[in-house]
């Protein structure tokens, strides 16, 4: 009863902030993604009879608190599912720094999804795995399916899942992460969808997110970039803009996050392909063509306040890589 | 037939962004805002029958092009209300940076108004001074009045003008404009306002600003700042989030604009009163209490990227300081 799972990242290109249902993370829109090869989220997951309650360990520490509690909550579903009692030990491990806008919730919970019904001697189909891990965090949804992935906001549990929309091949898009802070960030996600509704601009965001979506998508199917660009930048603008004018507002750029979206901008209009997305927190996305990465990356490294950057092309689906189940 | 009058610029605590009427400059909400005592256009209109066109003359350099098509426009109404012919040149100064997010044209169009119809023989009230301001620039209804101003929507030319809703010495207020840039903006406030309706959060700023009004007129009236203070950042965000989600997007913030805002934010949490606002540029209004302004001025001083720091007081109304009329 042990299984092993990787599942990466996904950035997204249509962001999701805000929930339909707070509780199942049913969300308030649609939302569109591209998996992150370079960076992935390694779980181990063990039922074991001796244990009296579930364990955690992240990145090699001892978890427990929320974040154990959310990872308990999914295992309880997948308990209920296999009709099983057990308790487990969850060991999870990242290649890249937690909590600072890499969403690092996505490929855990996914990484979990999969790991934890494999171990439990479930076989769950892709959009089976997509739902149960979109209810420990939301875009975990559209790190289960690999390449392009759209989730579909759906109005019920079983509803509102992600599936591929393009391979890992169709576009070769690459994705440089500016890393202008390490520090965990002060409000997490979770806190974060809880209160978009207090924005008086959220309600405009959802309406329009559909037109954004197709927009989105036909440009990506396409591969059209200088549309692709547009949207893509206004739809993590419309993001920012009602995390900004939330109660209690979320300013999650800093300088430096700024002084990237001004020169992206202007390289763009100098004919470089390059676009930014910024998630919910400080770090910024680059997205430009595989041919044109080394450049862009050595044209960031000179904004002051960059002070890393990592890289990633379009990654796979979640996988198993190790399984040791009941009755095998 | 000659006058000269002087007029502040002012700080909206409650944005004009958009145009119910966009040639009239009939606005798409209220605004409500603050004359700055230390900061002035000084503005001398001459009405001289050897005149063949109209003149301009901005800061000692000779101005055409649009700049002197704007003056032109307002003094040909002018002309209409005197029934007069006469052609007019215009002789225009600030003691302040031109340009940069402090409204230059607010206290140019007020201060040209009241000069030009002065010149002309008119003795024009102040609403009917302050509809006229507001065909040249907008905000400039609101530098007319004397104090706290609130500039009402209205839904014709006659029905939008601006008015004081409490004297200068009724709030012991201080605004500390930290400039972080004297470049001159890329897209000026015109063509900004005729953009407001391509953000699909446009129509839910409007819709709430009747809200986000009364609350800052009466946190205003009780002088609660804490009310005060989040309604106005409140409002400064909203109106850059329809900016940034416009097309093409308006990003006014440079890095420091961030940083001054999250010193501010940081600051109140810990018990100073103060807050920040900012209009179509880079540079950050911080409000505060007369009383702490001096410690305030200190603490900004060591933000990187604030290159220097103006400060007002509450001001009075445009003002005439020299009329030497036809037939007087």
């Amino acid at each position: 009863m042990k299984a092993t799972a990787e599942a990466h990242p996904n950035i997204a290109f249509i962001k999701y902030w805000g929930n339909r249902n707070q509780i199942l993370r049913i969300p308030a829109n649609g939302s569109l993604s591209m998996n992150l090869d370079s960076l992935f989220t390694r779980t181990t997951v063990t039922f074991d009879p001796n244990l009296t309650t579930d364990g955690l360990r992240l990145n090699h520490v001892p978890a427990g608190g929320s974040a154990l509690s959310r990872v308990s909550d999914l295992l309880e579903r997948v308990r209920r599912l296999a009709n099983i009692d057990t308790r487990a030990e969850v060991i999870s491990e990242n290649n890249f720094p937690t909590g600072s806008g890499i969403a690092s919730s996505a490929s855990a919970f996914a990484a979990l999804a999969l790991a934890a019904s494999a171990a439990a001697g479930l076989n769950l189909s892709e959009k089976q795995l997509s739902i149960l891990a979109r209810t420990g965090s939301g875009s975990a949804a559209r790190s289960v399916p690999g390449g392009f992935v759209e989730w579909k906001p759906g109005n019920s549990h079983s509803s509102s899942y992600a599936y591929s929309i393009a391979p890992p091949e169709h576009w070769d898009l690459a994705d440089l992460i500016a890393v202008v802070s390490t520090e965990h960030k002060v409000t997490g996600s979770t806190s974060g969808h809880a209160i978009a509704d207090s924005s008086p601009l959220q309600a405009a965001r959802v309406d329009d997110a559909p037109r954004r979506l197709a927009a989105c998508r036909q440009a990506l199917l396409d591969r059209d970039f200088e549309k692709f660009a547009e949207v893509v930048e206004l739809d993590s603008n419309i993001m920012h803009a009602v995390m900004q004018t939330s109660t209690p507002p979320l300013i999650y750029w800093q300088p430096a996050t700024i002084a990237v979206m001004h020169a992206v901008r202007a390289w763009r209009k100098a004919g470089l392909p390059v676009c930014y997305t910024i998630d919910a927190g400080p770090n910024v996305h680059i997205l430009t063509l595989k041919p044109e990465h080394s450049k862009v990356k050595r044209l960031l490294q000179e904004i002051p306040g960059v002070q890393d950057i990592l890289r990633a092309f379009p990654g796979g689906p979640a996988k198993l890589i190790y399984q040791e189940a009941l009755n095998v």
